[in-house]
C-alpha cells in the first residue's frame, strides 16, 4: 500500500515550495508502506548524499510508523540496543528529523523524508508538506491491539 | 557534473512513454557523473526493489563510463575479479542491460536506468529515451589519453 | 567534474612545501567532485594509514561541499544519526581536520586531504596549499536554491 | 620496507610513458612492502573505478609476494577458499593482470597496479615500467626456507 506516484509527486512539489521559500535545495524521498521508494527528487544544489540520506528518514518513518524524530528517546536512553535495530531493515533507521509517516484517516501510506536543511527545517518542511496535501498530523506513540 | 532536475526528469517522462508503449510499468533513476541519485520514479504497479536495481544500473553506467552491458565479457571472462570490482562503488556495479551512460558533445554528464520490463526492454526504454531528449547514443569501450 | 592531474599535482606540491616548513612528513590525496581519487603522495616517513585517512578527509569535502571540520557540530549534536550518514558514501565521511573542498569561482571541482600533523596543521596545510594554487578558500555552511 | 616517494614515482611515469604510447589513460597505485599506499596517480581519461582496482592488484602483489596474476589457479581450482582469503587483507586480494611485485636484488620491496587498459595491456604497462627502472622482474612459485 502507498500513494499513487501522482500523489507522490504532489507531496514533493509541496515540499519542494517550502524549500524555496527558505531558500534551502532540498531533497525529498517518498516511500511506500514497506518502505520501498515511490519517487525521489534531488533540487539543483542539494548535495550528493541528502538522496541516501533522504531515503532513510522517509523508510524510517515508514517502517515504524511515526516519525523518526519521535525515535529520539529510545535512541538516547538505550544507544547500543537501537544500534542494532537501527540496522535491521535494508536502509537506516535513523532518530531525526525531517522524516515524517503518511496516513490519511487512519491508514498508513508510508513515509516522507526531507534532506538538505536544518532538522528543524526539515521538519518543517514535511509537516507542511503534509498539511497542503491533506495527510494526517497526528502521530500516536504507540499502536493499539485491533478489537 | 550532472543534468538539471528539470533535464532529468525529462529523461524520465521519455523513458515512461515507452514504457507506456510496451506495457511494462519501469522504475526510471538518473544519476550525475558522480554515481549521485537526481530523481527517480516508479510507476503504479513497478515491484518494490526496481528502484534499487535501477539505481545500481544508472551508477554503473555513469561510474564505469560505459553502458552497463558493456561489462558482460568481464563478468563472464573473469567472474571472480568482477565480483571484486562490483564492490568498490557505493551501489553494485552490475553487467546487465539497462543502465546507459548520459553524455552530450561527448561530455559525461552521469547515468541512466530502467528496471521493470525484460533486460532488452529495460535496454531498448533507455536507448529511445536518450534519442528523445539529444544525448549521444554511441559509446567507445575504452577512453583515450588527452593530448 | 574535477582538477587536472596536472593541477592535483601542483597542489600536492603545494602541501608538501608547507608540511617540509613545519617538518611533518603528510600524506595528501586530491580527489574528484565525485569523491574519486586524482592523485594521493605519501611522503618519506609519513605513516601507513595516512592514504587511508586523508582519503577520507577529501572524499568528505568533496562530497558533503565543505570543509570536513564544518561537520563537527553535527557530529556532536547527533553523534548516532552522523555515524549512520558517515558509513553512506564509499569512503567514511569525517568530521575533523585536514579536509578542504576544492573550489574555483564558485564551481565545485572536489576536495583534499591531508593527514600527517596534528588535526590543526593538517588544515592549515590544506588552506595554505589552495591559497597558493588559486582555489576559493571561503566555504557557506549551505547552498542556496538556485532560481 | 619499500620504495622511496621519488622512485615510486618514477615507476609511475614509466608506466604512464608506455600508457601513453598504447593510448590508454590509466591510474598506477605503488605500494610498499605492507601493501600500504605510497603515490597514486590517475590520468586524464582514466576512469573513476581506477584507482580501486589499482590499488587491489598493487595490495595483492605486495602482500602475496607475487604477480597477481599467478594466483588465477588457485582462485580457479579452490574458488570457495580463494573467495574467503581474498578478503583477509584491508584490501581485496585479485587474481589477476596488472599487479606485479616489485622487488630489488631478491629483497621484496612492494608493489605496483595498474588500471585502465586490457587486463593484457595492464600487464604489459607494469613490467615494462619495471624494466625501465632496474627491479627485478622473475618470481618463484613459491618462498624457500631461509637457512
Amino acid at each position: 500500500m502507498g500513494p499513487t506516484l501522482a500523489e507522490a509527486k504532489a507531496l514533493i512539489a509541496a515540499a519542494q515550495k517550502v524549500a524555496a521559500e527558505i531558500d534551502k535545495p532540498i531533497t525529498t524521498v517518498v516511500v511506500d508502506s514497506g518502505g520501498f521508494i515511490v519517487p525521489c527528487e534531488r533540487m539543483e544544489g542539494a548535495r550528493p548524499l541528502t538522496p541516501s540520506i533522504a531515503t532513510a528518514k522517509a523508510y524510517t518513518a515508514a517502517i515504524m510508523q511515526r516519525p523518526a524524530k519521535m525515535l529520539k528517546t529510545w535512541c538516547q536512553t538505550q544507544p547500543e540496543f537501537f544500534a542494532q535495530v537501527s540496522r535491521m531493515g535494508h536502509h537506516p533507521i535513523v532518530a531525526t528529523e525531517g522524516g515524517v509517516t503518511l496516513k490519511r484517516e487512519g491508514v498508513l501510506l508510508g513515509g516522507i523524508g526531507v534532506s538538505g536543511g536544518t532538522g528543524d527545517e526539515d521538519q518543517e518542511i514535511c509537516e507542511k508538506a503534509l498539511a497542503a496535501t491533506g495527510y494526517d498530523i497526528d502521530f500516536a506513540e504507540w499502536n493499539r491491539v485491533k478489537k
